[in-house]
């Protein structure tokens, strides 16, 4: 398999995704052949810098870089040899079967939509974040920041995107499904919520388990808690804090708490569109990298965009 | 100043509210008289064997209490002689200056609302939680439940409501006021999120700091942070379960770890009512109640809602 990944992206780049780069082929060499998009001199430099010129990787040359304040639709359209703009074009074409950045997030999200489009019947693709529990399990919960306002619908769709993402990639059979409220009774919550509860209750293509609170996301009660992208964002940002928490409070080395530290889980894969693509934290550093570089490989080997088509089609 | 109890409210009732009450006059004795409200013949009983008989304590009996499970609205009707009617009928009528039930939480809601009322110009009352902040420090998050959709101008409410509360109570110099978005800069978030900035930039009432995100809860940027209840719910039950995970990674006892318990704080005050009312936690134990007892002097002291009034009417 092919991943095209973008040197460029991220406030540490292009030296920390390279250390990525060498964090994953020292633990899964041959794997994957990553196209290493960025500055050819640069990026040529570090490579052997870091003794990891093989047959395995493979540099594409990227004049242009898009900057984190850049308009994403103004800059994907001005800047076609940006790292991003041709990790896209690489991913369209057929020539690698996954792309990977931490660059400007609005321009992943604009050019996951107009270059690789989402799987039809789809209505709104997601983003989701893996969330650690207290049993060692991994939950995952979605939206986390793309879709803001959601329609019953579209979180019952979330439903569908997240267990077959928690399924194929973090391998949990027959995943559990909650749906995030302030109570657990059926009938709880406002207009949306209450619209959503059914929809839900009558997917047969999910195992719904039905409200969930605040308090069960870090528990081993729920694998794919459903909520809105503006809820989500909020509790992802505050998850991440838990490290900082445990650090502040001198538990950082502690098993669990650890899982909360970014790195473990490096970046979001884009749910719903025909091909994967992962969009990286801005401070990725090389566990992200390697991390973001292993979730990519997962989703091409468990052929999950293919199961959601399958599942969208039927 | 004089404070209802209500003793048969909370699953551990009224043992842990008659050892919350010791707790309290053990640190505090005579600054307030308890009006304890419940079966009579039990409270005598039980304040004879905690030794805590005296002038500062007058039992009022109840012989009904409402369930967990009644319906607020036609439990009220129907039991005008329950420790939460008669609690509400002491506060109406001025005999108490304050309210305290971890009983039924939608008949307290149903209570304050009709019993109580909202003060003039306050469009809808809401509940807050205190968070505790790396800092030391103590920040206030509202709404928590109250109102899962909510407008504009109720968001703008809240933040006069949860500054006026944090100076005055949690004794906050200026809080400074933030809403929780999706990200920093001015513009962000959804339809609601993009209408409420300009209101809180424009409300010369508070010191609005701008948009906070996740990450910034816990964190000393912000003393009072504003977003609708559904989110707010969430955030709450979700914060209350930090200090389980403390326990099961045995760091219970670290200082900052252990201010999330939620017998620390005891209850939510409904803020924006004429008076003060407190409803506490289903579980709440004797620190619970004693906190809540706490709080309800702070209000009392301060004169929160008058100047919450005040406030309303400039």
């Amino acid at each position: 398999m092919n991943i095209a990944l973008d040197m460029m992206g991220g406030d540490f780049a292009p030296l920390e995704a390279v250390k990525g780069l060498q964090l994953y082929l020292s633990a899964d060499s041959g794997a994957a052949t990553i196209f290493c998009i960025g500055n050819e001199t640069q990026l040529q430099q570090l490579l052997q810098e870091h003794n990891i010129a093989n047959d395995y990787i493979k540099v594409i040359h990227a004049p242009e870089v898009i900057g984190y304040h850049e308009s994403p639709t103004k800059a994907l359209k001005e800047k076609p040899n940006s790292s991003i703009s041709i990790g896209f074009h690489l991913l369209a074409s057929g020539k690698v079967d996954a792309f990977i950045s931490a660059g400007n997030t609005g321009a992943m999200l604009v050019g996951t939509m107009y270059t690789i489009k989402a799987i039809e019947g789809v209505l709104r693709p997601t983003i989701s974040t893996v969330v650690p529990q207290l049993s060692g399990k991994t939950g995952l919960l979605l939206d986390v920041g793309m879709n803001l306002d959601c329609k019953p619908e579209q979180l019952n769709q979330f439903a569908i995107l997240g267990s077959l993402y928690s399924q194929h990639v973090l391998n949990v059979e027959n995943p559990r499904v909650g749906l995030l409220n302030v109570g657990e009774e059926e009938g709880k919550g406002n207009a949306l919520l209450q619209s959503t509860y059914p929809l839900l209750k009558e997917n047969s293509k999910i195992n719904f388990i039905g409200n969930v609170e605040g308090r069960d996301i870090f528990n081993d009660k729920v694998d794919v808690t459903v909520c809105d992208g503006y809820t989500g964002n909020v509790i992802l940002k505050l998850a991440e804090t838990v490290y900082d928490i445990a650090v502040h409070r001198n538990v950082g080395n502690d098993e669990y708490f650890h899982r909360f530290h970014y790195e473990n889980y490096g970046g979001t894969p884009v749910l719903g569109v025909a091909k994967p693509v992962i969009i990286g934290h801005g401070i990725s550093n090389d566990k992200a990298f390697m991390n973001m570089i292993v979730t990519a490989t997962k989703m091409i080997e468990s052929d999950l965009c293919n199961k959601i088509k399958e599942s969208f089609t039927a």
